[in-house]
């Protein structure tokens, strides 16, 4: 576990809808009592962009304000390029905790995949640093954010004095739903799930193709009561432990029984 | 596991280095033998992509080619938006299998989670196909895939013949060596590391900073033997079975112990 200091924390912000986004705002609001603030966020929305990295264009970073405490600079990349020219360029020291989002959209079940909102987090728990990702069930940009910023603070805090797992961020998703009819913040693993994608095709003005992205989440569950998707569904928030261990320990040995030679 | 169809097999190829990429027709003649193949691979190089997808441009798919039994398409997006399209638009039936690459550099240990050759690969098994990324670590467009050839052709043809465990795909990676000094395949887990970020700071004729992401890799393993990092440091091909669910079921418990409440 990684202790942090709790004495004026660095908290760095980033997010994938930008650095003008209500929910990095409500995000700022909601973490500013307890440190001092550095926001890294992407100048552009930049939603599905996973764990994607800038290599072959050049990346630039703009102060945009500076008082009271928070600092905010944007920078022409994805959230992963936000929290590496954070911690490598902008930041004096190593920030003592990260927080991503708020986004405006679940990123629940394999929706961590696409999420850049997690890839900026993830990329924090690569460096060590304890990381959590927020997100709240809605796309409108006049969403409600009160249930995550009161609870949301309660799981900023503890994960503030506790630290976090090695290699290992928070993925906390919240239903759209009343503080009255919320139940509670339960620790879940991913659901098994999978976007069934169709394509908008449209034809533009000059008789050519071209296809948007759409799509609908298909549960891959039976109604397992320990899942992000359940815990959603019946008015809890979820929060998944993410790892950055990708391997599946369980197919190895499937693996070696096939048997691969070079004679 | 899946079964897959042994007469004339539906083989689906992407990359992340774009359709014209020497590592794309390498793999591409590697596995022809076997089916009909269906190219389609992004319309430039996007390294570096992960598992990135387009949902705020319009996606575009052009046919390039269609003789001898292979049909290339290029698309103006990620290698995951190539799979999605292909799978959604373009296949006229399901593929039997997918490969991703030849990628012109490693992908190993963490660099699973930036690679786009990679995020082709995991969308596949999202699918249920069974699916490999295969990389070469040598990032010269004139490095020579024999070895990769010779011996991804085993790898490929026995999970044609076995399938792979549902939403388990194969991160395949071959050292720079000769045939004599190859060693042979190891099943292994994703070697614990990461990227030491630097960022090349330069002066653009504007008298504006700019940044280019650059980096080494740090291996963050002591000397174990069952990591692909060993694996291709000691002359053998690594073969890292990935997996969907991030989930790390380990911290669970630890994070019941925070005790969230809502009273």
């Amino acid at each position: 576990m990684i202790k942090s200091i709790t004495n004026k924390p660095l908290i760095l912000v980033t997010n994938d809808d930008g650095y003008f986004a209500p929910g990095l705002k409500e995000l700022i609001a909601m973490v500013k009592p307890y440190g001092d603030v550095l926001v890294v966020a992407p100048e552009q929305g930049v939603s599905g962009m996973s764990h994607a990295i800038t290599i072959k264009s050049p990346l630039r970073s703009t102060l945009l304000e500076q008082n009271n405490g928070v600092t905010v600079y944007k920078v022409n990349g994805t959230p992963v390029d936000c929290v590496k020219m954070a911690l490598n360029q902008i930041a004096e020291r190593k920030p003592d905790i990260l927080v991503s989002g708020i986004n405006h959209g679940s990123n629940s079940s394999i929706s961590v995949i696409y999420s850049g909102t997690m890839g900026g987090a993830i990329e924090g728990s690569l460096n060590k640093i304890p990381s959590i990702g927020f997100s709240l069930c809605s796309h409108r940009m006049d969403a409600d954010f009160s249930l995550v910023k009161t609870y949301g603070e309660q799981i900023f805090t503890k994960v503030l004095q506790n630290g976090l797992p090695d290699y290992t961020c928070l993925n906390v998703n919240f239903p759209v739903i009343s503080k009255e009819d919320f139940k509670g913040i339960k620790v879940c693993r991913q659901a098994r799930g999978v976007w069934r994608e169709e394509y908008d095709k449209r034809t533009d003005p000059h008789g050519d193709e071209y296809y948007w992205l759409t799509g609908n989440f298909s549960n891959g569950e039976n109604g397992s009561t320990d899942t992000d998707e359940w815990a959603l569904a019946n008015n809890f928030a979820s929060i998944v432990p993410v790892k950055t261990d990708f391997t599946d320990f369980e197919s190895i040995k499937k693996l070696e029984a096939f048997n691969f030679s070079i004679s």
